[in-house]
């Protein structure tokens, strides 16, 4: 049975820290906003990829987020930054990794998802999705004064604990479902370093049975194969919140933590966290949205 | 129950072609010849990510398979390569895409299995590992003239059907499972394209249930989250050869085609294909190496 059409979005499980405390309000009243044109969307019989794109691209506009502008800094000061989307009616899939020039790296991972390749690096991306009409920056366009001056405390464990990656799922009228994931890593990453955001079944996928976009410790949600895993305890039966807990369980057993959001084809949510704090919010088409930042 | 110590390895899902038909006896011999190795060292109390590891980069090593030297070529004439490696005993996992310049991407992989990042791209992941004793080579190290002949016919039927990624799945004595896998990705691939062997979950993978590695249609394998699926419905008490058999129709079902090797915890193996020829073998400590090209 399909439910009704709704979105999820998230901004990264991490600290309740004190620039998230000083930001709360920003951060409600951007979630809620792009919330309530997303309900609209889909009220108006609006596709899940497209909602979840939206969503995605609109958080990387704001600052306040890990993705695009704002993004977290590589160790060198560089930012290198990531996304995916995945429809689950036909497991279309679009990622990009290693992106330093694209002002919506999700909107190149957009572009991806009705061809092949699935998943571009790097210049070769940039290129191929400027040549398609995505918008390019100057790499300082996306480095921020609050970013650069986090990177001296990169590597402690309050330059881990905020994260800020941003998602989005989304069960649209049609009955589809579709997820996307955007970051731009961890503060003071190893050049080159790539986590789960733009892997397909790590931190983002979509199938016939559950849309599910992560946040968190890459590595430890790339090892435990997260969003495929909870996909295919769906399919076998499994509750969509049972098999969620599951999954983040095992992502702890590895020391990792983050958190997730994750609708199924009957329109039942989660949004489990094992952080302090992760910015995240519901919408129904026609009604209005709920945000919540820390605990509900 | 673990079972007795083994190795599986294939040289690659597709079509029986002239070329390989021609250098059969090479293949056969070759993978022979390793097998027989990794039975020694498993005799002797090798670990499986060792010997996955090992058997990898020795195929990397000759020019017939696509991956390493010999690679097939990206539309633009140059080499860009991919490889992963995971252990099962504490799934710590290591991988490398976009690679020019490192004569054995697996060793690299290698480099970062006990450690973080689990993902590295490209100049930055060949700088890293170079510093760590990784081998580099100039570029053109890479290119053969067969694969140079070939690059016209890319993107026909016949040059899609042309595989040769390389990967190995190990149950070693100590009950640990490890699955690696390296490629040189599609003849005329788009530069900048990674397929499903480096991303942990879709074309390799190793957990407490089961070790897979994957060659054919990457993004059909991607889409399908192939090997965390068959670990998942293995886990789930599905039977290996089932679990794969599922996995596979998934990837038939979004029109592509390949194949994986399996094993499980208890030494059960499996290696379907869905393409005319994959040459794969076995070998069992202490035993004579079993090789084999098309059907079984």
């Amino acid at each position: 049975m399909t439910g009704e059409p709704l979105i999820l979005v998230h901004a990264g499980a991490g600290a309740f820290s004190a620039h998230l405390q000083s930001q709360e309000g920003a951060v409600r009243d951007v979630l809620t906003d792009l919330l309530a044109r997303a309900a609209s969307e889909l009220e108006r019989g609006g596709d899940a990829a497209s909602v979840v794109v939206d969503a995605v691209a609109t958080m990387e506009s704001f600052e306040l987020f890990n993705a695009g502008r704002g993004s977290a800094l590589c160790a060198d000061g560089s930012v290198a930054m990531s996304a995916a989307v995945m429809r689950g009616s036909d497991r279309a899939a679009g990622a990009v990794a290693g992106i330093r020039t694209l002002e919506h790296p999700i909107l190149a991972a957009r572009l991806l998802l009705d061809g092949e390749p699935v998943l571009m690096l790097g210049d070769e991306a940039e290129r191929w999705a400027a040549e398609r009409g995505a918008g390019r920056q100057a790499p300082e366009f996306f480095i921020t004064e609050r970013q650069r001056s986090r990177l001296p405390g990169a590597g402690t464990a309050a330059g881990r604990a905020d994260h800020g990656t941003v998602g989005a799922v989304c069960l649209d009228g049609h009955g589809t479902l579709a997820a996307a994931t955007s970051t731009g890593g961890i503060m003071g990453q190893l050049p080159g370093r790539v986590g789960d955001s733009p892997l397909i079944g790590a931190g983002t996928w979509a199938d016939a049975h559950a849309a599910i976009s992560c946040t968190g410790d890459g590595e430890a949600f790339i090892r435990s194969g997260v969003a495929r895993h909870i996909a295919a305890l769906r399919e076998a039966g499994v509750e969509l919140a049972e098999a969620a807990s599951r999954a983040l369980g095992e992502v702890e057993r590895l020391a990792g933590v983050g958190g997730l959001i994750a609708v199924d084809a009957g329109g039942v949510t989660t949004m489990p966290f094992t952080t302090a704090a992760m910015p995240r919010g519901l919408a129904r088409a026609g009604q209005e949205p709920e945000v919540w930042i820390g605990p509900a």
